[in-house]
Formats: C-alpha cells, structure tokens, sequence
C-alpha cells in the first residue's frame, strides 16, 4: 500500500520563475485531513489554485518546447510506465471532495494546512512562493501557523537576509506568533509536527561554491522521510552535487547513501526525488554545483555498492527534478530522461530503476 | 499617437506568486526592435511564454474567484470601455512577428532585449522573478547585458541581501559583467540606455513601517516615464502609502504630485499606473503601507488641485495594480474598481477619470 502523495508544485531548476521546487506532500493514510508539508517554497499558492482548475482527464504536461499550437505533451513521455498507474493530473480526488467554494478560497483552504515547509537551502528559487504567500497565514477565514524548517545554515540566512524587514516584513516575529523558523540537527531525526507518524532526517550536502570565492562552499540538504509505522521511506533532494575531493572535505552526499543501506530495507525505499539539472552534454566545469546525468549514475551506482543486493536497485523509483529548462528545440527534461534511461541500462545493477521526471501539476501516490 | 506598449506580466499584490508585479514597456515607435525596459520584477520569463500561448482573439481574465468551470471573466469587466481599443491580449502581433522556435526560445528572446529593469522596492514580491530568470544572461543562444536600477535604498538592500552568494550567487560581480547594479538620485532625470528617448525620474515614497519597530519608515519608489521628444508621460507606482504627517515628515508622495502639474501638461499625461491594494472597507490601521480605494481617491484630489484644470482630471487613465487577492466569494479587484468608479463620481474633479485593472498578460497601448 502506498504510503506518500507527493504533489509537484513545482519541479524544475528555472529561470522560469513558476515552476521552481516545491513538493506538497501528505500521508496516504489520513485520507480525511488536508494537513501536508512542503519540502522547499519555490512555489505555492499559484500553482495550487492552477492545479485546482485542472481537468484531471487532460493528461498532458506543461511544455514550452513543442509546436505552439499542442496542447502539451502526453504524460507518457515523462513517466515510466511502472509509475504510470501511481500518477494524478492535479491532486487526488479525496482532496478536491474536501474544499468549498471558489477556487481562490480552495487554494487557501490547502495552503491554511501546509503546517512545515522543510528547507533544502535558502536559494530564491526554492523559497521565494513561499515567502510570497506567506500573508495569508493572517487571512481571517483561513488563519494558520507554519514552521519553516532547515539545517542551521538555511534558517539563520532566512532570519537574516529574507524576515528582515527589508526584503520581506519580519512576519517571523515571535510578537506575531504564527511563523516560526526553526534549526534542525544535522543527521538527527526529527518528529514532524503536522504528521506525527513521519520521522525527519536532514543531511548537509555540497551545493558548489561561491562566486566571489571558488574556496568557500555553498551547501544544500536533503531529507529522508520515514513513516515510522510502516518504515517506508522517500528521499527528497534539493539542488546538489558530488561530493569534494580535497583533504579537508567530508564525505557528506556518500553518508546519505550509507544511511540508506544502512537503515532503510531496499523494499521500502519507495522513491527517490534527485536533482538532475544538467544533461550528460554539459562540462564538468560549468555544472555549477549541479548533477549531470552521468553524475546521477555515479551516485546510484554508489547506493547499488553499498546496498549489495544482487538484484541491483531493482524497480526503484528515481524521480528527477530541478532541469534547467535551457534554450533547446526539445524539452530538457526529455533528453535528460533518454540520458539516464541508455546510460543507466549500461551499468550493473542499474537496469531496473525507473526514471521518471518531477512534473509539475502531478501527484505521485507512491 | 500612442508612445507606450506596457505589456502587464504580472499586477497583483500577491499571495498568489505567479502574478506579482512586473510591467515591461516598449516604446510603440520602434516597431522593428524588441528592447524593452521593467519596472519591477516580480514574475518575468514565465509570464512571457504564457502570454506567447495566448489566443489573442479569447479576450477573457485568469481569475480564481468565478465559477471554476468557467473559463475565466470578460476583460470589460476589468477595462474602462474607453481604455478596451488600447488592449491587446498577450503581446502585440508585431512582436510576435520578430520571433523564432517554440515558446521557450522565444520567451528567452524577448527576456534578451529587457535591458533595464527599475525597482520600486526591494520587497521579494517585487524581485523574486528577476533574480530567478537572471542565470538567462549567460544562455549562449541570447545573451544579454542587463542594469538593475533603482533608489539607493533599493540597489544596496538588492548587494547586500540577495546577491550575496547566499540568498543567490553573486551574478552582479564586475568579474562576470552582464549584470550591473546601479543607484538612481532621487528626483533626478536619468536616461533610459535601452531607450534612450525616455528620461525616467525616480521619486521616494513611504511604504509603511518596519514590523520589528513601527518608529522605522519602509520606503518604496515611483517612476515617471517621459518620451523626451513627444513629452508624453506616464507615472508607475510600486507600492505605497499616503504621506507621514508627523511633525519630521517630509511630503514624499506630495511631491510626485507637484513635479507632475508643474512639468507634464494633462493632456501628455497618458496614465497613472497605482497601486490600490485594498477595499475601502479595510480599516486604516490594517493598510500596512499601502492604499486603498478611498487614500486613492484623496491622492487623485491632491492632484486635481495642483493641475486646478476646469475640466478636473478628464480622461485620466487610471490604470490600479497591487491588488490583495484576499479570500472573498468575488474578485477584489472588481470589488476595488467598482469602489473607485462609484466613490470617485461623488468627488468634484474626478467624474472624468477612467478606471482599469492592470490585468496580468494583456498589453496596454497608450
């Protein structure tokens, strides 16, 4: 039995400023609450009202990059279709049976039951809808509290540079009572609130360097959710890359993986939602703190080494997100997705993983 | 002769994220070229290939607030009839004209010829699109060169709290050079480079007070746009508020009214885009910077006296953006322009003014 509806708010790298990263998820087991949490706020309340107004029968996707006259690409083309049958254009229909009236209030009826938004890092592109929608916390008929949450770098560069009174009213203000920013340990487990039954593991990662100092890194998270009665798990990544080589770095990414092996059965390992911004195609040099397709493989084939299981990573669901939609003739994502389909089938105990893309407007039940 | 094509790629005062404001104008004499300025950046290269998806002749509004099997509102309920032979939906066919490839490529060529984008204010809901579209400078097919401008307090808080490698890699470092910060003097005419045949003149307004301590002022800008050789004009107003009367205060607001009725004569006085965030039935002390339907009225009053034009503010255009989509069974900007055109009658001098929405994805031409 599925465990996780993920609905994809939005899943790509940019520049287009509406469909950046954030991902609503909420428990397949508490089909009479609205309550979700969100790993990271690219976007938000517009792109729920969006998928609101959906006709869940028009399985297409989104797409600036074929002829202008379609009306989108078939699904089909973005999924394995062993994931096909855990797919929803727009949310499930349980959801959509709990809302009234317009669809602006429905939107807000959602967003009034985020109750956490965990943090993978404090770029714009994976807050900003967030901050953004954050008035509506105060809106009388759907009144809320949220927690921001994330490992002490985000939260302190959140508090610091964002609820400043300066690029956003300080709505964080313990006098207002209703948005709290919140640090998380590093590799401990947290409980969520909203969800009780989901335990929460950040892990620090390398996110590149900066641009006035190449010496200094940028770091980014990932989190693993764990239903702590079924033990089925999901790993959420923001943007990331491989791990440093230099003397003085830390294994981080590769502590992620061992954790994985260590403590998650392959069986309950239900999916995994990875960053793969660039194509196989792109130098080495200009990822910028991203993965390639080739990268993705390398660290898969990492987690196949430490799992030893001798069927590979068999059926496991990798679900790629944050693309950089570029200047091409064909949608980015699809030629990343042939990438990691040919060069994946190439690699011992990598044949069976599905890949598939983190399409925005879709839920996954997984 | 119309001077300006003021395309609306976003023009509400959030939450939802995918509309905030961003207005890109180009100038209707240079119909062989796509340069174009901004003002402000809230949505950017998203709303351009949704606008290029448009079907000109569907004339109708994206709204959350109807009957959702609807396929959105009439735009006359949003126009003055006066104002509607001015509106194109999407962008100019002469535009469209100028591009090639599928959407994607040609929203990334349009997004190379903004030149300039010039900020009312560093609040999030005024940049987040900007800064998420940015890395586009650097796309081999169309890269392009920009200028960020605005007030000091605009261009400093945009240093030191988002291009700080943090909050977003520092793109404005001198060592790339496509992306250059740069100040503005308040009440200074500064030439556009992109146009040079406008002379834009930045004036500070009040925008609230800090949450963190009420006694700090927020400062926001607006923009008056003259065509130098036709001496046609028009005033864009980010957010803001009425002036501060205490006895320190200095008359900001006040001002811009002045410069305008000693230096535009009415009839080169094209339209006035404002911001009217709220409902006249919002209670002062819950503006929060902003204005309402009433303070918008008293300001367009101040204005007619210092015009003191027997005719009052005949044909003004008003056009109001910023509204706050708040929960409410009808749309707020309806709500705000039936307020206006209703209250507005009433007031000796105003009877004439026309009011319209500036509603995201269609182009005025004036």
């Amino acid at each position: 039995m599925p465990d996780f509806k993920i609905s994809i708010l939005g899943g790509t790298g940019g520049p287009f400023e509406h469909s950046t990263q954030c991902f609503m998820i909420r428990p397949v087991r508490k089909e009479d609450s609205l309550d979700s949490i969100c790993i990271d706020g690219g976007v938000g309340l517009g792109s729920i009202a969006r998928m609101l107004q959906y006709n869940p029968e028009n399985r297409t996707v989104d797409d600036f990059y074929g002829d202008e006259t379609a009306a989108g690409q078939p699904v089909e083309k973005y999924m394995d279709e062993k994931l096909l049958p855990n797919i929803v254009k727009g949310f499930p229909k349980t959801l959509h049976n709990r809302l009234n009236g317009n669809i602006a209030q429905k939107a807000m009826n959602i967003y009034q039951h985020i109750g956490e938004y965990y943090i993978t890092h404090p770029h714009m592109d994976h807050i900003a809808g967030m901050i953004i929608n954050s008035p509506v916390i105060f809106e009388p008929a759907v009144l809320s509290k949220k927690q921001i949450l994330g490992l002490p770098f985000t939260i302190e560069s959140m508090e610091k540079y964002i609820f400043n009174d300066i690029i956003w009213p300080q709505l964080s203000s313990n006098l207002l009572g209703r948005l709290e920013l919140k640090s998380l340990l590093d590799q401990e487990v947290h409980i969520s609130e909203t969800i009780p039954e989901w335990d929460i593991v950040p892990f620090k990662v390398y996110h590149g360097s900066k641009v006035a100092d190449k010496n200094i890194d940028v770091s980014s998270s990932v989190y693993i959710i764990t239903n702590n009665i079924t033990n089925n798990t999901i790993l959420i990544c923001g943007d990331l890359e491989t791990d440093h080589t230099g003397p003085n770095e830390r294994k981080l990414l590769d502590q992620v993986w061992t954790y994985l092996a260590e403590n998650v059965k392959l069986e309950n390992l239900k999916a995994i939602i990875i960053e793969c911004s660039n194509s196989a195609s792109v130098d080495e040099r200009r990822l910028f703190g991203h993965l390639s397709s080739n990268k993705l493989l390398d660290e898969l084939q990492t987690l196949r080494n430490k799992y030893n299981n001798p069927q590979g990573l068999s059926n496991l669901h990798v679900i790629i997100s944050h693309v950089k939609m570029v200047y091409e003739d064909k949608d980015p994502r699809l030629i990343i997705l042939e990438e990691l389909r040919t060069l994946g089938n190439k690699r011992s105990g990598l044949e069976n993983i599905t890949f598939s893309v983190a399409v925005q407007g879709y839920t996954f039940i997984i």
